[in-house]
């Protein structure tokens, strides 16, 4: 065995003590490491993963984390770059995590590589983690919310989780962030028509990125626009109006902006005590959404019900059986197959 | 044993055979025994009101389903007397149902009694049925559903679902039937605030009420203010521009229009196939639906899971165990309970 391998062999076999530790100290390959086994879907370093995070479970909850979504294209990579390389002039640690629902489908990733933030990446007061590149929605749900454990037992002040807005990801990110973010681009209009339902009333402010040269009264109108609409809605946080502005990533205006609007947030949340109670709820919701996915999970794994569900389905379609019907059907076959 | 209670019994005692050929005749006492059978709690009841539906499967689907929802005095009764009259006198048979969450915790109904709608509920061609008065939102849910099939099987052409959007109703409704209405009242601005999340995204047409006298114009600049809003939206419907426009249900005013516009959506849908689509995703969404409140109930009934859940909950807010680890003990507390 050389050498090399030797050290590979046992970097890979770090005790739980080890990792815990290491963590604490802030040591970044230990950090990785355990968020690693977090991601891991074996039984082996799932156990070993909840074992670490029940030790650092005291060490977690102090940072502020920050969600942040937009379509392809809006520029979240530049955005995060540049607003994170601010938080690290402040002094501040920066983690980026990511949500990314599609990457179970092709089994890439949005962060792809760190080349993507390169300045950000290699700055030594951040850690940029590539999005967890398997799992179901569900499972990239857990993971990234223990990684936020996992980066914050680290010493992490402020956590920023991208998403790129596919299918459910923006609710799930609204439940593991306190301030949420949507980057957007000019073209109100059909920008708009093109957004998901609700979305605007998921968020706590609404950034049009690229306001810089010829673009920049454009972007200042969409903002305008947006005001209006959100002038109409729901806002996210009770006692907080959504804001809407612009910024240029590109050429740093705007990120000064929108850490003092965040600033502005937390102030007016922690007074109010909205921000413990969100962070109370989103604890309980944690709970109560794994306990139902586990369920979910052990019912439709059955491979009775794997069997009989496509038949029920039909039956129904073809108005053969009522819903009832086929839900008892089901159940009991599944008591039958447990 | 008196000729009353006897006549009382023996109505009580109707076989389901009886029910079924009643309710196909179109009887309206069987019809309303079948929806009692449905929203009957008792085991008993249950296994026989499935047997019912179950029977009568194949002449159910071919009413036009339409959900009317608005806040409380947005003028819901007077509407739905004006519009279901009206479809009276187009030869139509039309049933009214409610969907009320919140009777599940005042024991009362918002249809009360059938003194809200006279007119109609006296009309040979309607049928009017009071919400269920007790059960989970989740157990008023499937009776409204069931109630719907029921109303079909006994040839109603029109079913109306109210709802007074509490909690999660809109979305409940909106799963359940064809075309979704929000009745809303003039003063777009402070109402529009004060709307629930998404619902404007959740409707197929918005309907200012109360479009009379003086306060026509103010009506009209209401709609208008919504059609703006609704053009940045995205519609509710694939292939349906969402419509504003007023009405005064008193003075019988867009009575016409509104079914005209319901017409208008079941020929764009209908052809674009959109109409089936619906039907049938809303009918795999009742079965998935189902099952999991159907997984749940058990688990969250399970008396250890009841004992462990508070105090997991806590253990979770204090931050001293994490939730996969909790999950982990419930999962076993239930397998065991089992």
């Amino acid at each position: 065995m050389t050498k090399k391998k030797k050290k590979v062999l046992r970097k890979q076999e770090r005790s739980t003590e080890e990792i815990v530790s290491g963590v604490k100290a802030g040591i970044r390959s230990d950090l990785a490491q355990a968020i690693t086994l977090v991601e891991s879907n074996a039984a082996r370093h799932f156990s070993k993963s909840q074992d670490i995070l029940q030790e650092l479970m005291p060490d977690t909850g102090k940072s502020v984390r920050i969600g942040i979504s937009g379509v392809p294209g809006a520029g979240k990579s530049t955005f995060i770059e540049a607003f994170g390389l601010y938080l690290c002039s402040l002094g501040k640690k920066v983690a980026v995590l990511a949500v990314d629902p599609s990457s179970t489908r092709t089994g890439g990733s949005i962060l792809g590589d760190k080349t993507r933030m390169e300045q950000l990446a290699r700055h030594p007061q951040a850690f940029i983690r590539p999005s967890p590149s398997s799992g179901t929605l569900g499972g990239v749900h857990r993971k990234t919310r223990e990684s936020i454990l996992l980066c914050e037992a680290a010493g992490f002040d402020v956590i920023l989780v991208e998403t790129v807005g596919v299918g459910q990801s923006e609710a799930i990110v609204r439940d593991m962030v306190d301030f949420f973010l949507l980057l957007v681009l000019t073209g109100a209009g059909d920008e708009l028509q093109g957004m998901k339902k609700g979305i605007m009333e998921l968020v706590d402010a609404i950034v049009v990125n690229k306001a810089d040269g010829e673009n920049a009264a454009k972007a200042r109108k969409t903002a305008e626009e947006y005001k209006q609409i959100l002038h109409f809605l729901q806002p996210a946080t009770e006692g907080w109006e959504t804001k809407a502005f612009t910024c240029s990533a590109l050429y740093d205006i705007g990120i000064v902006q929108t850490w003092n609007t965040i600033i502005e947030f937390l102030e007016t949340t922690t007074a109010s005590g909205e921000f413990d109670k969100r962070r109370n709820e989103q604890k309980k919701t944690w709970l109560y959404t794994s306990v139902k996915r586990q369920l979910e999970m052990m019912f439709f794994q059955n491979n009775e019900v794997k069997k009989q569900l496509p038949v029920m389905e039909e039956e129904i379609q073809e108005d053969r059986i009522s819903v009832s019907a086929a839900v008892k059907q089901l159940m009991e076959i599944y008591k039958k197959g447990q």
